[in-house]
């Protein structure tokens, strides 16, 4: 099969909200009138962001899932995306795994693929997302890592640590059961992008970003570019861990409980979470409440925004605990 | 040197045009009222589409160039892009160059760096490209693939043929002298896009594309999107060598002038010109002539667009060709 007839099989549909679609130099889209676009781009290279041999339909799930959830954290509604895949040879039985998997979250969310570029070389695939934010007088409404204001409330959607539990499991430094790495994985392979929440959050939340790197790091982002500080409670993250129950049973069958310190580890550093890390003034705590419930996400505050620059971390009891814990860096 | 502070050092710059560029989840866009938005994405991969131990510098050039060339192919005006890129490491003097190759291009054109993503991995690099097409009376002014009309004259700027030259000789298919393959080298390493020409077709083209793979691959699509067929003169491409003379030169010295079906070879299935192929009716070939001058950029008419499918290669003396030729596909 040739790069066309590629194409053609499993990524060419007809054009629905696209003024042009797949198959041309470029493709053609209207934002609609009063809106900006907002436009994210993320790379996934095998052997660094996931096994080779991942099952092909959760990694087309994935690729797509983490693009939505930097749109989910500005609160961008997707409209399309573009799709460059690099690939050692054509599989055809991968390929349509892979775009059963893209599209199935595409059409979840009424994004549509638009284009983008097919090569030979080593498996990568490079989603860039186009979503739309409308503007109300002049005021951009989307969500920036920048507007976390001194007495903001800190929420977090969802769980985290589950994700990189399994990577830890996979990669043999950490011994599970294997029902809580079933569990666990699906966080790992199959992230569910906050996108309902980060609309129903628009004119609420102060600042968001989604967790990508891990808690404290992508929380630095938002306190750099805020220039403001922040306290963090670090067992009522490492609360949010969702396969913990799933855990406590194993653990006491393996005598291999997860400890407090592996616990913090996981929920504060883990990454690849595709939860929304955000900020609200107190006076929104309802808004944000009904946010939740609207988008049926579930959140949970686990700090405060402070004027004072830098992240002070601390117990259950409010005690401070060392600054211990750091994101993941690519080069580092 | 972590991902952050490669990123703020190599290609962090403020925001012009866009409402918001690197830094956050999404860079913020918003094309002026009454335009769409060109959208076009390539990948670039180590060892398929260059040497990986080409110039950086020329390296950040291109990766540009040939997303800017498919914008050019639309007639839209280019406005922004997203540069993804997989390193295998840093490498601070390939950073600066690679950058600097990017951006002097970039600027040339007032197109901004707007967001994008970094990571370790074989060396790849995606470029999404963001271009403006005007829409009058709604209907968009992009020169599409589609509109190609029976009767239509065919015309391609620019020069053929000496990327792939370049490109045999370093991969040493073919021999040529010193002088030659550097001329040559420059078109394979360093190409135009030819966006002041596609900008000066809109409302004269009927239909265009970009020559990447091959000028009758490329035709192909031309032919395929609107339903019609053409008449070729291969002599007269065949003609489009820029290292033409100076081939001739070398050729007499070392006794391995290029034969006519190398030159036919070269300029017809080449690939990787960036020239603009595209298709205009008679009566406007004052003012493809026109366009050309504004641009500065010569065009060369090559053959008729013909109701009969298919294609249909003539020599210089209008006798057919046997259909020989074809165009490079990454997975055939």
């Amino acid at each position: 099969m040739g790069e066309f007839d590629l194409i053609a099989r499993y990524f060419k549909r007809p054009a629905r909200r696209a003024a042009l679609g797949v198959g041309d130099d470029c493709a053609l889209l209207q934002p609609s009138p009063g809106t900006q676009l907002a436009i994210s781009s993320d790379m996934l290279v095998a052997g660094r962001h996931f096994f080779a041999a991942v099952n092909p339909r959760t990694l087309g799930h994935k690729a797509l899932a983490v693009n939505l959830s930097d749109l989910a954290a500005c609160g961008a509604q997707p409209l399309a995306f573009t799709l460059a895949l690099s690939l050692p040879g054509v599989d055809e039985a991968w390929l349509a795994a892979f775009s059963a998997g893209l599209f199935a979250l595409a059409d979840a969310h009424d994004c549509e693929l638009i284009g983008g570029d097919t090569t030979a070389g080593p498996l990568n695939i490079c989603i860039t997302v186009f979503g739309e934010v409308p503007v109300v007088n002049r005021q951009s409404q989307a969500l920036l890592r920048s507007g976390a204001q001194p007495g903001d409330d800190l929420y977090v959607s969802g769980t985290l640590g589950d994700a990189r539990l399994a990577l830890d499991a996979l990669l043999g430094k950490i011994s599970v059961s294997a029902d809580v790495l079933a569990q666990a994985r699906v966080r790992l392979e199959c992230p569910t992008p906050r996108v309902a929440l980060g609309l129903a959050l628009r004119g609420i939340a102060n600042a968001a970003i989604d967790v990508s790197d891990g808690l404290i790091g992508d929380l630095g982002h938002i306190l750099e570019c805020s220039a403001v500080g922040a306290e963090l409670n670090a067992d009522c993250a490492a609360s949010l861990i969702a396969t913990s129950a799933c855990l406590e049973r194993a653990g006491a069958k393996f005598g291999n409980e997860l400890t407090q310190d592996q616990r913090r580890t996981l929920t504060l550093c883990g990454g690849d979470d595709y939860e929304l890390l955000f900020t609200a003034p107190p006076s929104q705590r309802s808004a944000v409440d009904a946010a939740a419930q609207t988008s049926q996400t579930p959140v949970t505050r686990i700090g405060r925004i402070e004027a004072e620059t830098g992240l002070r971390l601390v117990d259950g009891q409010g005690a401070r605990l060392p600054p211990a814990y750091a994101s993941f860096d690519h080069f580092a």
